[in-house]
């Protein structure tokens, strides 16, 4: 098919593929003449994958080519897959007091002892929960930190149905881009899921508190 | 204290404050000539929750103005609050095939059924949601919409959990500032522990699947 046709089956507006195409978030199509490209379902099918990363789990074009990379590198594990789709969603943190910070790192490394979890000392989502705890501490909030092991919990159990699933597929590719989808699109999913199971247990307890 | 102590107190820049006071996310402090003004605690306090919005939660500016209004209006339950809360967290949703919305919209109305959850028809994590399954579905990744169900029951313990723990403080300001910054911060901090979990959960299936 034709950029047209591609366009109007995905729902991505020609320059938007253009503009992936020059990213490399897209290979090129099969030049028909010098100017003039054909391209396959392989193509619509990656396109929804760039739009459901960009658009849906909101990531950078960078981190959405890293990703794409990692998919289609054949060395790869799906370990090592996941582990650089992490990366690419878990956002830089920012310095802090470093007192604050090594004690904060401590608690960090006392959950996952707890929890039992094997995980890399360089893993970002240690920063990012370590970031955290500092940023609960010095707005005085340290009651919220009890619920630390509740979202450890929850997140474990959700983890481990996840790959369960993800386990039960045939073939690596799909195995592979079910867990890149899980870890892209799975904040998005908890997010939503919190909201709403929030606003519903708000509903009930608070609903003219203040009024 | 002058602005250039209130800076070395929170860690934020000078030019960041004076950007804050223009945006309207910090009240102006007291002027004791045309040129200087002189700020409390509460400056300090406010400052450090607008970094936590910001840097740690990702909140746009106008966004963390919103939130920051809705805490200091008196009139506002906290039911009301968190709303508003709610709505600054959840990302705005592209526009979709009308008959693949409109099964995704019954699947989410299904699951809120399902869960016995009351949540408002124009709740924007409905759409959210909605937004996830097309997605989803899209990809020919049906098989992952089976882990909604878990994502609900984890989400509705955690905020059950969250909200108990916000009950028992003291004071409705205290009880507000928590429930926002649960909003704001538990995306980030679901985020970090289901990549922890997730890591440890790939090492232990998966590593050298693939290699």
């Amino acid at each position: 098919m034709r950029i047209g046709e591609l366009s109007r089956r995905t729902g991505v507006p020609v320059p938007t593929i253009k503009y992936y195409l020059r990213e490399g978030l897209l290979p090129g199509g099969e030049l028909t003449s010098p100017n003039q490209a054909q391209y396959g379902e392989p193509h619509v099918h990656r396109l929804k994958l760039v739009r459901a990363m960009v658009e849906v789990g909101k990531l950078s074009v960078a981190a959405t080519r890293d990703v794409l990379q990692a998919i289609d590198e054949p060395g790869n594990s799906l370990h090592q897959v996941l582990g650089i789709a992490q990366a690419a969603v878990t956002p830089a943190v920012t310095a802090a007091d470093p007192d604050a910070w090594e004690s904060a790192e401590k608690l960090v490394e006392e959950l996952v002892e707890r929890h039992g979890w094997e995980v890399k000392p360089g893993n970002p989502a240690r920063q990012a929960l370590a970031q955290l705890v500092v940023t609960l501490r010095d707005l005085g909030q340290d009651d919220l930190l009890d619920v630390f092991d509740d979202y450890a919990a929850a997140a474990e159990r959700l983890s481990t149905a996840e790959l369960a699933l993800i386990g039960r597929r045939e073939g690596l590719d799909s195995k592979v881009e079910g867990a890149v989808l899980g870890t892209v699109l799975g904040d998005a999913l908890i997010g939503a899921m919190r909201r709403l199971a929030q606003a519903n247990a708000s509903h009930r307890a608070f609903e003219g508190a203040r009024g």
